[in-house]
Parts: structure tokens; sequence; C-alpha cells
């Protein structure tokens, strides 16, 4: 007996092709955003219009912050190997872990462990106290940013949006209240930083947790994308080579 | 004196971040949505609605077409190593080359490389003859199916989107013109197939050329993505890699 | 002032080439084999003769275990894009993570944690007792085989080879104590397995912890060679591909 | 009938694991040595001595070049995501196309194709005169080096052990009357440069041409790994990254 593999994402006929139970040429093609597409292939439902409003922020907010290292790994890759796109972007998608992409994802977990084991009517701030308490010295995912010290801009925009939605969640209430209390718990006063925002909002979309990441990747993707492009354009990746190549220094190997 | 590397994307102040210079919390988020804002990272100009609609109808046609090659690698790779989501789509993602993925750029490259030598007013019939022939034997990149024989039902639904928008360029109009005029010379009829026409829609659309292909990829970014959150739903990795490990059989080497 | 990258590794002039202090052409090519070299540019020291004795059987014992799922992926990837063969390697890499190839590094690192706490007079039974105690119900890395439920063949060639060339360290021994007094704790009988004995066995020659994954991937790399050598004599993966395919069933989504 | 996949590599029961046909634990582990397993992995034949001694020697001169843009994408994916050692090596095989790595594999392809249709007895210099030629204004793969100008120190050591091991072939001849020649048609003198030589001495030694380029790719995995432990005890990768962010200027789009 064969095994049957199931899938209800694409399929094909000789004269069909289906997306997600839609004809895929005339029901999805030409009206269907591809924001609210890749909503629909990761829920398996339509997004509302606000839903896909807030994703798309969200993948905006993502896309792309210049010279990152994985900026940087696409544009040297791309000058090593011109004849594989496919792994210029691999390779830049390849530093989305835990260091540089992952507070997306840590702080939707974060969130979610608390979230999944409170009952209504929440208190939020008491919830959240409580959490940091709780938490010790250890980091809160999504508290504090290296650069924007006084406030992320696009932390107040996904609230923002969000409310305009009506699609304020547990998350992104929880995470606010832990914005107005820690620092009655940590002593001081930090930002919620933008890629935590985005975690909270994504959890509260209903994506899946173990995914996070995963949107992040795809915006990050139209991003690289477009520093290919610039790269194509106006070359830095040679340069980049070289202020490293020339500033080596070769040192005696630890025995000799 | 220092080097200097430009960039028009992403870009940060302790108070602001900008993209392509736009304020990104104010401009970009919550007003430009995701196939828009791909679009706009790639050539560093905004499309208008029609250019939005006709690229997300590409990406759309191009996200996700079940058990590929492509989708099989990520979802065994997540088996693998489920704790690297970007592990797991960049080797989806490196599946994307010539034989699966590019006929999407082969055959934008391929109108590019007729269009960029002939001069109005155009006989797109005749450029197509002429084309044809010169080619000889040689393969046509983007024609021919080996499912969809009769038609595949994404590319008249392309060329009426194109149409309707007013974005028939020289690109579809060869292709459709070798849809014409094909089997004059080759003594059959073999039909233009979708991620062909995807290659000429976004020639047309002035996307950068090197980069067709790395539309594919974020299309199917978003694909494969999808793929992870089914595979996590309703397993099937395991039952392919078991199916494969009972059906070995071990041989003796070429040489004992 | 200029940063400067130190580097012990490759360097050249225009005259020369160095790699590890030594002259790269005459020092190291046709007097260093491969192992050995590998060995070298982990730690910077020259191993002896019995290091690189062990150090490439663990890496035999990992090279290639078949239809694994990183051969499929490989394979796979080799038949989408066969103009990037670092595509189908890379990607079939890409599996070794927690699942598949992690053994070998979390049990390196398992021990390692015991092992630096504890001071001679070793009594590893006495250890290996009170730390599976100490572990409960949590997994012991290394311990037990899917497949060699009666002893794994790798594991005592490993323990011989060591002992051969006098180098049962503390990681070994320790593994070898969790072999002998497990069943006391766990009420059953374990095989220790070959990925974790490797483990081990790189731990007690003093490669870094943080990298023992990438000696496997190291070794894994040869066999997918190996796997991408046999493709091309014997193809299978799109067999594979379509026997996947032609078991597939379209399903309705979650929510149509 | 189920398919059957074949292979002589990897295969296990529940008491035996072979490799090639071999017992692995008691033929393989602590008697074959890693770089010729790979040879062995790759045309499934053991290789004599002589014969790993010069495909060890060509791993060798390959393995590592100090800062080159693959080893600066392994230590920048490791800080990205220092979660996932087989993402940073991935990422750095992913450089190891056609500008960095490939001249391997373009050379030994370039030389095989001339070689395969000469027959004896060979007038090397008249063949490597009318290759030439033929060439035109087209490059010669493997001929000059950007920084070894005088002479790759690499390549008179390759044919120096092709010589002691009796493994002088016709890829290698031809290579050599290249170097001879070369002046008369091109008016310059040039070096044969140690890629190229390492392409001719693996076609010599019957590797799959297609696969050149993938034992590139094995000796660079030791570099990267190499690379890695250095980045661990003596890490540069953040400073890289911020001379690159603290040299970028921001400028306006193509378009506003």
């Amino acid at each position: 007996m064969a095994d049957l593999y199931e899938t209800a994402l694409g399929a094909s006929t000789p004269d069909t092709i289906t997306l997600l139970g839609q004809d895929l040429a005339r029901d999805v093609m030409g009206n269907v955003g591809f924001g609210e597409l890749a909503f629909w292939l990761a829920t398996q439902r339509l997004p509302t219009t606000g839903e896909t409003r807030l994703f798309e922020a969200v993948l905006a907010a993502l896309a792309d912050h210049g010279f990152t290292p994985t900026a940087i790994v696409t544009r040297l890759t791309y000058l090593s190997a011109p004849d594989s796109v496919q792994g210029a972007l691999a390779a830049g998608l390849l530093g989305g872990g835990s260091r540089f992409l992952g507070v997306t994802e840590d702080c939707g977990r974060f969130l979610h462990d608390v979230v999944s084991t409170v009952e209504p009517p929440f208190d939020w701030d008491a919830i959240a106290l409580e959490t940091l308490r709780r938490q010790g010295k250890a980091r809160i995912p999504g508290l504090g940013h290296h650069v924007h010290k006084n406030g992320d801009p696009r932390t107040p925009r996904l609230f923002q949006i969000a409310e305009e939605e009506g699609l304020v969640g547990p998350h992104l209430s929880l995470f606010a209240a832990i914005g107005r209390v820690h620092p009655q718990v940590l002593g001081k006063t930090l930002p919620l930083n933008g890629a935590g925002t985005c975690g909270a909002a994504l959890a509260d979309l209903g994506l899946p947790l173990e995914l996070l990441r995963g949107f992040a990747l795809l915006a990050r993707t139209a991003g690289l994308i477009g520093q290919l492009a610039e790269e194509l354009r106006n070359p830095v990746a040679n340069q980049i080579f070289l202020s490293v190549d020339s500033n080596t220094r070769s040192v005696a190997p630890l025995e000799e």
C-alpha cells in the first residue's frame, strides 16, 4: 500500500492549477496581494484587510536595515559566485539566526509562554510585573535597542496600526505592559524594540510560533534582493573585501 | 581616507529609520504593501498600482507547486535540523537553479537579447519567426510544459492582467508572437508556459534581468513557509525519508 | 587608525604563501595528510600520528550513512540546480542540525559539562552514576540507537583505536562508565552509539566544543560528494521526486 | 512494484555497517585516511598511496587563503547566527562559485575538452599552441594570478609531486605545455596558477569533472572550520561589520 502525502497547497492536473483550494489563475492571480498570499499560505485561511495591513507593516519593518551582516554576506557571496543568485540569497538568510533576526521569534515565544497560562480578566500590568520578577536577571526579549535608546520608531507605529485595525491581542497587550512596568523591576527605562513588537504582532495574528523567524526571513528576502540590485548598480562588495584584506596582519599560530 | 559604502536602502540614526529615502515608520509601514515594497527595493522607484498588480500576480504564479524538489528539500531539512528554520528555507531556495526555477530568468533574458536589438515599428511576428529560425534546434525558453500540454492556465491570465493594466511591453509582445508563429518553424504546437510568461512580464516591468530568478525565489520563500507550516500540522517528511530508506538496495561499488 | 584583522591561517605575498606559519608549497603540500591538516587548522597545532588516526577514524565513522535526509536533499537539490554544486552540498549540510548530526556535539558537550567539574582521582563509575541520577528523565546524549539496538559496531572500534593510541581521556572514560552503569539507573540496557562516541573522542582530542558539529559536517561533505558522484553515474533523485509526486493527495485547506 | 534506490555507499543492518562494500568499523575506521576516503567515496575505487598524496596536496593547496570573501562570509554568518555552525559553513561554501573557487573546475574542464579529442603520440606543445590560437581573445582558465605575478609557488610543487608519483597525465602535460608556449601566442608571459594546476591534477587523477569544484569545496570546508575556530579565539567579525557600518553613507534612491 502506497503512502499518501497530503497537501492543501499547490496542485496541478493537465488543465488546472489550484492553490489553497482556489483556482490559481482565476481566483488568486490578479486578486490577491503578495503579503495576503504569504499569510494565507502559512495559516491556510484568508486574512482580513486589517490583518493583511498589520502583517505587511511587520514585513516592512523587518525588510532591510542597510549594511547588516546578512546584507554584507549576500553581497560578498554574489561577488564570489555571480552565477548563483540563489546562493547569494540563501547565504544572507543563513545569518537570520538567534542574534540578528531572532528577537522577533524569541519575543513572540516569550510572550506566548506567559499568555498561554493566564485567564481573563487580564490585568496586564500585574501579569507583566510578575513575569519580569520571575525572569530575574535573565534578558527580556524585545526590551532595549543598541541604537534607538530613546525609542524605536517602529514600535509606536505598529501599536497604532494594530489599534486602528482592532488587532491588539494578548501578546501586544502584555508587551505594552512590560514597556510600562519594567522600570519598577529593572530600575531603568528601556525601549520596546521594533523587532520584538513585530514578534508580538505576528503572535496576535495567530501565525505559527515555530515560524515567526520565517516571516522575518521572508521580509529579509525582499531586502536582500534590493541589496543585490543596488550592488549591480553601485558595487561595494569588492571594496569591502579589499578593506579587510588590506588590514590583515599575519600572526604566528598558537603553537609553532 | 576611509572608503564610503553608499546605500539608498535602510539607514538608522538614534531617532529615525529611513528606507528608500522615506521615513520607515510613518511613510512605509501601514501604507505600502509587501509586493509593492519588494518592487520598490529592487528598482528604487515606487511602482504604480497596475505594476504592483502584475508583479504580485507573477509572485502568486510562482509561489508554490506542491511537492516539488524544493518543497521536499525544505521539509527534509527541517526534519533533520528543526532548530534552524533559516537553514530549511535556505536549503529549499538552493534548488532554485537552472532546471526548476530557471525558466523565468532564462526566458526573460532570451527575449531581452532580441528586444534590445530591434527598433520600432515592431512587427513582432516577423521578429519572432526570425528569432526561432536563428535558434535552430536549440531550446526556446518558456515554450512547452511537461504537464500542461494543452496550455498553462497561468499564461492567458498574465497576458490578461498585463493588458488590463496597460503593461504589455516588448517582452510580452515578442513572447506572444513566439506563441503564434512557432508551429510554422517547429512543425508542432507547444504551450507558452507560465514560468516563461512570468519572465517576460518581469522584464516588461523593468526589473533587473540579472535578478529575475530572485523574484521567483522571493515567491518561493512564501511558498516554503507554507510548506513548513503544513509540515508542522501534518508531517510527511519522515514518511518520505522512510519510503526512500525502505526501498534502498545496497550494491557492490564500481571496483571492489 | 585602521583596524587590524589578525590571522594565523593562510597568507600571501607576491612570492610566498604561508599556512599556519608554514611555507604552504614546501612544507604542507605533499607532506601533510588532509585529516591532519583539518585538525591543524582547527587547533593551530600539528596532531601526533595517533591523534590523526583517531581523528580520521571519527571522520570515517560519520562520512556517509546511505540515503539519509541530508543525502536525499543534496541529490534533489542537484536535480533542481545542476549548475551549482556548491548549492547542492550546502543544502545537504544544512540538515546537519540538532536531530541527525547533532548527537556528536551534544554528547561531547554533555560529557564536558561533567568533566570540567570533577577532580582527580576519578572514579568514573561513581561520577557516571551521579550524572545519570541528576539527569532524571532527561535524555542522555549518545545513549541508544534506533537501528543498532544490540550495539553500534563503531563504538568498540573507536574505543579500541583510542586505547591503541593512548588517547582515552576523561570524556571517553566517562562515556564508557555511562555505558557500564546506566542499567542500574534506567532499568534497561542501551548501546552507546557511534555518533556519541565520536563526540567523546573529539572532545578528548581537545577540539573546540563549539565546533564538534563542524567536524561531523566536514566528514559529511566528503560523503555528500560521494552521493553526487553516484547520482551522476546512477541517478535516483528524479525517481524519488516522482515517487513523492505520484503519492500526493490534494486536500482542502484548513478553512475554505 | 516498488522503486529501488541503489547505493554502494553507506548501508546498515542492526548488526553491521558497511561503506563502499567494506565493514566500516573493522576495515575503514583506523585504517583509511580521510583524504583517501574522500577519493574512494567519489570514485568508488581505493586510490594508490601516490594518488592519495597528490590528492591531499591539492586539498592542502585549496584549503585556506586567509580573509577571502568566503572566510569573511562564514565569520559574519556565525556572528549573526551562532546557534547554527552548519549555516555558517554552508554560507561560506556558497561563495565557491565561478569567480573565487571556479578556476579549478574551469581549468580541468577546459583541458579535458582538448584532451578528449587528441590521439597519441601527443605533441603537447603543438596541441597547446593550436588550443591557444583557437581560443583567440577568450580567457585561458588557470593562466595568470593577480598576486603571484612571477609564479604561484603551488604550481611547481604540484608538478613535482605528480612526477614523483608517476601521475603526470594528459591534463597536467597539456597545462605545462600551455605554460611553455603561451608567450608565443599572447605576447606576454603569465604564470600557471595553483588553482588551475589543481584542476589539471584532479582531472589526471580521474575524478569526475562535474565535481571538481566539489573537491575545492571539501578543502575549503576544513579551512572554514579553521576560520571559525580562530574566530572563537580571536573574534574579528563584529569589527569587520562595524568598519562597514561606520563607513556607510546614506544616499537618495534612484528616483524619489
